[in-house]
């Protein structure tokens, strides 16, 4: 899911982490190698290959090495991040029944949904066994962070789904969703890349939430974009949560906002069975301006936002070791306004 | 698949090892509250109290005790097979859209399959925080042995699958099948415990290759009973694989074997597309009688078993700690004759 937010100008922070983007790559080739022979080789190789912008593994290494240790040492933790993140899509792809994933069919679409479950299953072990290279010292905190993440991006998808078939979901449950199922994957990438380098607590943990307030803000973004990117630059359809009935944070608000016409209005295009598509966005998006919501999301995104960056900053290592994430944090701020 | 071998005769093996039972059901209480909280707490508990006989993690407290240390120290190593072993049949159950499982709906039927792959995911995680809490010293070696077998049992899985669409399955094939998708977790177990009791590693591996071994005797004889169980001693129908074309030992063999009339027999009722059951399976078991199958499959099983029981006889150990093994193998060959 994240991956969408890269698509565009994401060019420079890679320019930065060039050196740590080869030593992910050959880390990848070498997992593929290592994991030919098995019943599900194919797809899982047909997964990684997808490619995506790598972000998560990509945080592991330049978290490792903030903290001046030689980032190869975290690169089995990032290959596992990477591996178990391509887990969950390929799962969550089965459950929401999606044919295509960054252009090409998913896995229980090119072959069957049994191959599919296979495939998720082998990739999660596979990620354990890419923690069990790691050192002694740091095996076992960084075993358990993961499980602990794991189950969270589990419990998240799990949310996800059931808001589906529920009248009301508030605020509040909404956010807890979106941190479980996609932010704290960010936050345990970088703090997995802290503990190999055997950083500070403090500063790891800091790490650990500004990828966690971080990726709130991320996902905030994504919901206001879906509504009001500008052109072609989101890279998908204007108004495609709209049409689907999303329970995104601007439909979640305008469900509590909206009062009298406002929700007549609203109910009457979320239950509409058969809505002209233009007709129903441009409504929609109306209601939205005039109950302020994308101002209200776009505040929050901005409090989440620089939550994270005063956690940022308060990692105490060489400035210029945490440019790489500074800029990745900008880019996300700046990438359609 | 294999509780149901312990169906009728278990209950003297149970006297054996009492109190390691109580200690596995506490175990399991203390896990279903441990995992209260998570989204798929209610399916997981639903899968975990639907018994069986619990043969695997036995074998790790089991082997563990026998070397002189107490069993308790296996407790999480057990507790990860046993979840292990139920997260492979919530997600097996999907793949097989099997409607039931120990007398009740599976948890894909019960809830939707999205929730049973979610439900297995958040399992196999568990099973790792399990292994987690087992001392540092064997935390690894535990780990990457239960990771190798993890993922043979998912080959399995995908072989078994693979077997249905294709043509010519041979013998070895078909052992290896049934060595990758039910033995080497009964191995696993085993060694697990030896492996948190510090035990020699000549004896671990011992013991490791006498669960394979019986593991695959097991399934055999699960072959031979489906066609030759005596009543309702075998607590399912009398050839229900015959009427499901399931390649087992028995149908391979034959196939393998036939020629002439009996091929073309064979064949008849293989693609016969609406046969009445009695007569297929009467035609069948007749065929097997005649081409010596039963005979052949015996043979192999007792192969198999004995090898067990030289593996086990060459753990130098008290041998009054081996009895509970040597009662669970030879309750298998005696349990229909």
């Amino acid at each position: 899911m994240l991956n969408r937010y890269y698509s565009h100008k994401f060019a420079e922070i890679f320019l930065y982490v060039e050196s740590l983007i080869q030593l992910l790559n050959k880390g990848i080739n070498d997992y593929n190698t290592a994991t030919q022979d098995y019943q599900t080789a194919e797809q899982q190789k047909y997964l990684m290959d997808l490619g995506g912008k790598r972000v998560r593994p990509l945080l592991a290494l330049i978290s490792c090495q903030m903290f001046g240790k030689d980032p190869e040492a975290a690169l089995p933790a990032a290959l596992a991040v990477e591996v178990f993140h391509n887990f969950s899509l390929v799962h969550d792809d089965i459950m929401d029944q999606a044919p295509m994933r960054r252009g090409k069919e998913t896995v229980h679409q090119k072959w069957n949904p049994a191959t599919a479950i296979l495939t998720g299953d082998v990739m999660l072990v596979n990620a354990y066994e890419l923690l069990l290279q790691l050192d002694n010292d740091v095996l076992k905190q960084s075993m358990e962070l993961f499980s602990t993440t794991a189950i969270q991006v589990c419990d998240g998808q799990m949310l996800d789904m059931s808001f589906e078939d529920k009248a009301e979901v508030s605020i509040n449950e909404y956010i807890n969703m979106i941190t479980l199922k996609t932010a704290v994957l960010l936050g345990c990438s970088l703090k997995l890349g802290a503990i190999v380098a055997q950083a500070p607590h403090t500063f790891a943990n800091h790490l650990y939430h500004f990828g966690v307030k971080l990726g709130i803000s991320f996902q905030l973004q994504d919901d206001i974009l879906d509504v009001y990117a500008e052109g072609d630059a989101f890279g998908k359809q204007i108004g495609g949560d709209i049409l689907a009935n999303k329970k995104t944070f601007l439909l979640i608000s305008a469900m509590e906002k909206a009062t009298g016409e406002d929700k007549k209005l609203l109910d009457f295009w979320l239950t509409h069975p058969n809505p002209e598509p233009r007709d129903k966005v441009k409504a929609i998006t109306e209601l939205y301006n005039k109950l302020g919501i994308a101002a209200q999301a776009k505040n929050m995104m901005e409090n989440y936002y620089n939550d994270a960056m005063d956690l940022l900053a308060a990692v105490e290592v060489n400035p210029e070791a945490k440019q790489p994430l500074y800029k990745l944090a900008q880019q996300l701020l700046n990438r359609n306004s």
